[in-house]
């Protein structure tokens, strides 16, 4: 039950190929390995071995990528931090995952000062240690750890392991097809599963991957338009943008390019229609951080037939809709499969993730008479701006913690330039203004978390039994 | 532990697209699952359950395919027998197998007649008995069995899980690339690894295959110049023979053709000069069936570089050279990974399979300094005579049954047409000479492992610990 180390055996196999580009730099698979081994021995030399548990603090860059396979080299288990996270999200992140060792790209350290972390300039500079080499890996060993909220409001560390990222490559291979000279242009953050499976696939695949430390339309239509790059991963509003650039500046697609894979949510036909114009196959996909990527996946050509479909599972995976006796009907989307998260961290370490063995994603859909699946609400009203997975609850525990504030109610709103955005209803102690509300939820949540718009109300939707109804407050927008 | 059940899952995932072509007729997947369906439930109707072991006798043809994926959706054992054996070897692998139920082409079925066999055409009759589905299957099912000798001339039966056919599907995909329109020329038997492998990948990957009945160098060079195929597997000899056809009737390959698996032994580099010329990459590669097909493939970028080698290994697998200190070093190769076979069945089906995590081939090789694999001498001085496996011990074991044969001794002999043919010497009893031999031996064995000759020697060559050295018998052809 074990896989040939990915980092060695791809030097070994492929190791004059392409593994990596950033900026101006190119590293080949050899060169990759090599640095992931020197990695490892400077991770060593702060004491971090393969019982260790260790966060992640980056931007998207070379570095982070080293550091993220210097662990693999050590069989560390890594917890994937968000960047855009406020102080006190990352230290809830540090201190439920219990981690030995912080390490943090030098721009960001200060978001984590009270967990003495090492900077990735003192790491660099660190004097390797010997440790031991795993020449292979065990499947059920965690690789990343990357924290997703749901009902609770308090995220929860998502194990992934060698066995789910093997599978979701794998997969998804024999969905989109491979070939070994294929490169994914990767502008999607590498703490999301979206672009740490990116590098899971490079390693799986012996694929090349052209990293950007964030995304920019413009250069995204140059590298489309290029020929370097075969495969992106991008959510709807990053395709368009995409596409006005390629419009405006009549760039031409490059015939080597393949596909997009887009999460996040349907892309509006419009969009499909653009990118088919520039010969670009848009497929939409499904999944989340418990499933370590797509389980479903829209072939360009069911797009427009099964318009808003999330399509058919992968080859290893099972979709079943709870309690459904027939096509069409509503019900929790089941998922099953060895992408599926083994389970939690930290004080969620205890809650069974598979009921029968299958993972209750809290999202509700259908399938159709073919066994597509539609999406047709998200868990916990999950709102998805630009991307990024907003839960109304962890919003609207915050909110409820102002001392202003008696009960607060979070929905999505449609936005141009992020799809959505989140919006707050709230209501408050007689006499009190909502005037503070946004500096105090700036400095306890991301930037991208904070409510574009805060209204005062005399009281909230609520079922008979009280439960918050978000989806009648996105009719009071 | 499960896979979802392949058969139903390519219906669902991949229903129209192109599972199967023979002679004139094409299935698709969803046909191909009705079909399998149909015929489980007539295997049903003859006893067979998911704990039945049968046995298959049968040419390549649609309804064979038909009856291997009716036997895997039953869920029962296959024990794959060769049509070209003699009914002396069958007897011995029917009743070292201890098969439930034989199923035989009519065309076959008097080889097998002291088995009580069912014909294809008697199964094709019967009514479909109502049988549990499975929908998902266990990863250590063995879904086939292929007898192989070895060197105590006894052949043994090889087990393959669904595990092991799926770790070489994929292997072979993240090595040769798979794209969903690809489509195999199958004209190598499906009783062998070789063929019965093309199958699994067409499951796995949602591949259709042509199917021949036999190899046929004009149809095959029609094949590839058609542009319907995109691969296929062949040993040296065969690929000569196309290319020939190729170039005296001066077809052009199509673009769509990418890929030669080539198995049996390094291909001579002048056809694989030649397979350049016209634009075919060929890639040699090594397995056998205790390893489910390939385990390592020479890149045809290194063929000409690396001339012999049979390439590095395939991404999940692993190769070593027992006892070797350094590059260059003969000795066994030593092979590890999930294409291996959990066992023997019958009289060594307690024989481990492993040693320390590693199958001992027999085969004596090297791994030079860059890690291509050299094979040196093949096990028990196996000749590979138009891509058969033929063991000396086998024949020479027959031969000695021979009243007049006091000792006998094999190797093989260079054919044009075969690649190598067997070549027997045999020490006799005083005044008898060797002409009721070929008759004897045709009676015992399959045609192609007949000795091509007959040379009556005073004795033979053997070791200080009296062990025959049938590479000197090589230096007296």
């Amino acid at each position: 039950m074990t896989y040939p180390n990915w980092l060695s055996q791809r030097a070994y196999l492929t190791g004059n190929q392409l593994a990596l580009s950033f900026g101006k730099n190119e590293w080949t698979f050899s060169e990759v390995n090599e640095l992931a081994l020197d990695y490892a021995g400077k991770l060593a030399h702060f004491g971090i071995t393969q019982h260790s548990r260790v966060a992640l603090l980056s931007k998207s860059n070379a570095e982070a990528v080293f550091v993220i396979y210097g662990c693999m080299q050590i069989g560390c288990e890594m917890v994937m931090l968000n960047e855009r996270l406020a102080g006190a999200e990352l230290a809830y992140q540090l201190e439920d995952a219990g981690v030995d060792r912080v390490f943090a790209d030098a721009e960001l350290i200060e978001k984590v000062a009270g967990a003495q972390p090492v900077s990735f300039d003192e790491l660099k500079l660190a004097k390797p240690a010997v440790f031991p080499l795993k020449t292979e890996w065990a499947k059920q060993q965690t690789i990343s750890i990357m924290y997703t909220s749901g009902t609770t409001g308090n995220p929860k560390g998502v194990r992934q392991t060698a066995e789910n990222h093997f599978s979701s490559a794998v997969s998804s291979a024999l969905n989109l097809g491979v070939s070994p000279d294929d490169v994914w242009l990767c502008t999607v953050p590498l703490f999301h599963i979206s672009g740490f499976s990116i590098l899971m696939r490079s390693l799986v695949y012996g694929m090349g991957v052209r990293l950007y430390g964030k995304f920019d339309a413009a250069v995204c239509a140059d590298e489309l338009s290029k020929g370097q790059v075969t495969h992106s991963s991008m959510v709807g509003v990053m395709l368009e943008q995409v596409l006005r650039e390629i419009e405006q500046r009549e760039l031409r697609v490059s015939p080597r390019f393949k596909q997009i894979l887009a999460g996040g949510g349907p892309v509006p036909v419009s969009y499909l229609q653009r990118a088919e114009a520039h010969g670009i196959q848009v497929l939409q996909t499904y999944g989340m951080t418990e499933t370590s990527s797509q389980t479903t996946t829209l072939q360009t050509a069911d797009a427009k037939t099964k318009l808003g479909s999330a399509g058919k599972p992968l080859f290893l995976y099972q979709v079943k809709i709870d309690g459904a006796q027939a096509a069409g009907e509503h019900g929790e989307i089941l998922i099953r499969g060895p992408q599926v998260t083994p389970g939690y961290i930290g004080q969620f370490k205890d809650r069974p993730v598979l009921v029968d063995g299958w993972l209750a994603t809290g999202d509700i859909g259908y399938l159709d008479a073919e066994g597509f699946l539609f999406v047709v609400d998200r868990r916990s009203d999950l709102i998805v701006s630009g991307g990024e997975n907003v839960y109304p609850a962890e919003i609207e525990k915050v909110l409820m913690a102002h001392p202003a504030v008696r009960e607060a109610g979070v929905c999505g709103m449609p936005d141009d330039r992020w799809g959505e955005v989140p919006a707050a209803f709230v209501v408050l102690d007689a006499g009190e203004t909502a005037e503070q509300l946004p500096a105090f939820c700036r400095s306890q949540l991301a930037g991208y978390k904070v409510p574009k718009t805060f209204r005062v109300v005399g009281s909230l939707p609520r079922s008979a039994s009280n439960k918050l109804l978000r989806r009648e407050l996105k009719k009071w927008l």
